[in-house]
């Protein structure tokens, strides 16, 4: 699901979204909640209707927002007192109303309220977290609108009795899917898939499986390997407004003087639109010049890269050789890393890696 | 003709302009030769190439950047030396030499080497500016790559008896089109007008007349009328960026409360693809939240605008009736001006005029 946090996916349009062949995108309850605001979106018939999407749309539940921003803020039994970016006002989530709010939006799937601890927490910490989390995921289903699909949230942190109580908890209630949430807040790969491991042995069959908020493309093979269904990330968006794109052989940062004079497609192997009608020196030329259509072409792009990604493991599921798939994948997509010659893009591969997993959550409008 | 400084018209892509109907863009020498520089360009077979653009390409001289830039310069009968507003780095700019980088560029119209005389200036400094232009013409001329069309610039400032003499001047070179120069720079639409006046009756009949960095919707009917055939501008460009709209009743600033609950388009009797797909509160809300997507739909709009504007104006000299075409338009267009009842957009028009002709012509690289 590529992120509309603001009600559109960050340089994108609607008409390129589905062109690209997304059928679902996700919106951020935090900050449609904010602006422009639940009643204003209800009126005109919903989200899709407000930013004219005609695919699905899943909102989150606010959870992750309120809880990773540093504004004032007090989390009590009943919900979390906390204070606009905007403006400093005060707002209050609770679990009945961050539902009310979603069913407002009129998003196809809409997420439990829950406590996203930070990376590192206390395991005491940890507890009192999923236990709120399961307190309000009860809440959240009791108050959910019967036309939205629902999941549940599983927490736990980095603990493995926990992951594994959780998972069985929220696989015990009445819901139309199942998260992965508490992960890629900054607790590196190892502890990310870690928790993915102690939950899915726990979690029902035939439900849908998301693991918020990941991941690179690596992160997706690897969850998708270990049971995961769907994901959400602003990497593909984020790091294309920063010049850093996905190649069939590794993530590129096309502001290196390397691509001056490349004249050729960003990704040989890519048939986007971008690829096939702008080389990789302009691209370098319009982020240079700091110009909008960089953010563009960069996005399209990575966005595609995505779905395409996506579409092969797809595919490889349903002809029972996803393990290939995987294997092929990264032999090529691993080659920038391997090669001696290219000290920079490897270097510039490890950096990233480290970002990630603190940087791919929507916090700020930025993304 | 749409202002593509940077080889790109900011916030489009090349698809979208010629999806828009227009056939031929400007680039800016000044900011082409700075980056990615004329070498990079013609290296790749030209700046058609470069930016992946079928239609056709006019390339100032530069003269008006180099002439309005604060930065220090030294301005001799050879050229001009000035420093680049990216690095400080020293470069001159004689007549000769813009010819080269024009010719590199590979555009389809270049455009001589000249000095745009500041507003006000004195007579005494307009006269010497002009001779100087006349001089640099004939060495521009001498220099031009036969392959490209040649257009001349009048100058003259404010000043009747210059602009005619200058007029008188440029028509006796062997050029394939002339410009009107030296307008647009804080003088006012009265002077400007002035200026058209003063050099249209020495301008041959058969050769297309070109009114530089001009103009809004008012001044494109006004200019037209009075004989002029083409135009670039970064007001639809700028202003829509800025999140004020041209419509068929008046320009609008999107971000007024107004439009927080107007789910129709911008503009009811636009059929763009902006206005087909999505509302005035959506493009608001996405203004408010600083999001790319405002700066799309609304270059968009402004350029379908424009565009509209100018096949209107065709259609209506192909069947005789260009002054009831000017009469209708403006019947219309200046509706919001007229009402009592909406002060704020009439008081918005007013400033927009003031600000327009100091600012519709790119100095840095914002436009």
């Amino acid at each position: 699901m590529p992120v509309g946090t603001q009600g559109t996916v960050k340089a994108m349009s609607q008409e390129e979204l589905k062109e690209m062949g997304f059928e679902i995108i996700l919106g951020n309850t935090y900050h449609l909640y904010l602006r422009p605001g639940p009643e204003l979106i209800k009126s005109v018939g919903g989200l899709h209707k407000f930013i004219n999407w005609g695919g699905s749309i899943l909102t989150d539940s606010g959870g992750f927002q309120v809880f990773s921003l540093e504004h004032i803020r007090k989390i009590g039994e009943d919900g979390v007192v906390f204070r606009s970016y905007v403006d400093g006002s005060y707002h209050e989530f609770t679990p009945e109303r961050v539902m009310e709010i979603q069913s407002a939006l009129g998003s196809d799937i809409v997420m439990a309220f829950d406590e996203c601890a930070p990376y590192p927490c206390t395991k005491e910490y940890a507890v009192d977290a999923m236990v709120r989390t399961h307190e309000w995921a009860k809440r959240s289903l009791d108050a959910r609108d019967p036309n939205q699909a629902f999941f549940g949230i599983v927490q736990g942190s980095v603990y493995e009795d926990l992951r594994a109580q959780s998972a069985q908890f929220i696989s015990s209630m009445d819901t139309d899917g199942i998260a992965i949430g508490g992960v890629s807040v900054g607790e590196g790969k190892e502890l990310m898939m870690n928790a993915v491991d102690w939950s899915v042995p726990h979690l029902p069959e035939y439900k849908a499986r998301y693991l918020m908020g990941v991941g690179t493309p690596e992160d997706l093979l690897d969850a998708v390997v270990r049971g995961i269904d769907m994901f959400d990330c602003v990497l593909p968006t984020r790091l294309g407004r920063n010049g850093s794109l996905y190649t069939t052989y590794g993530r590129i940062n096309i502001k290196n003087n390397k691509y001056i004079t490349d004249f050729g497609p960003v990704d040989p192997e890519c048939d986007c639109w971008a690829c096939a009608n702008y080389s990789a020196a302009y691209l370098r030329h319009l982020y240079k010049c700091d110009e909008i259509l960089a953010s563009r072409l960069a996005t399209y792009h990575n966005l595609y890269f995505y779905a395409r990604l996506m579409q092969g493991i797809r595919q490889a599921i349903e002809q029972g050789r996803l393990l290939e798939f995987r294997k092929e994948f990264l032999a090529k997509y691993r080659k920038h890393r391997a090669s001696v010659h290219d000290e920079e893009a490897r270097q510039d591969n490890i950096n990233a890696e480290k970002r990630s997993y603190a940087g791919c959550r929507p916090q700020r409008p930025e993304d």
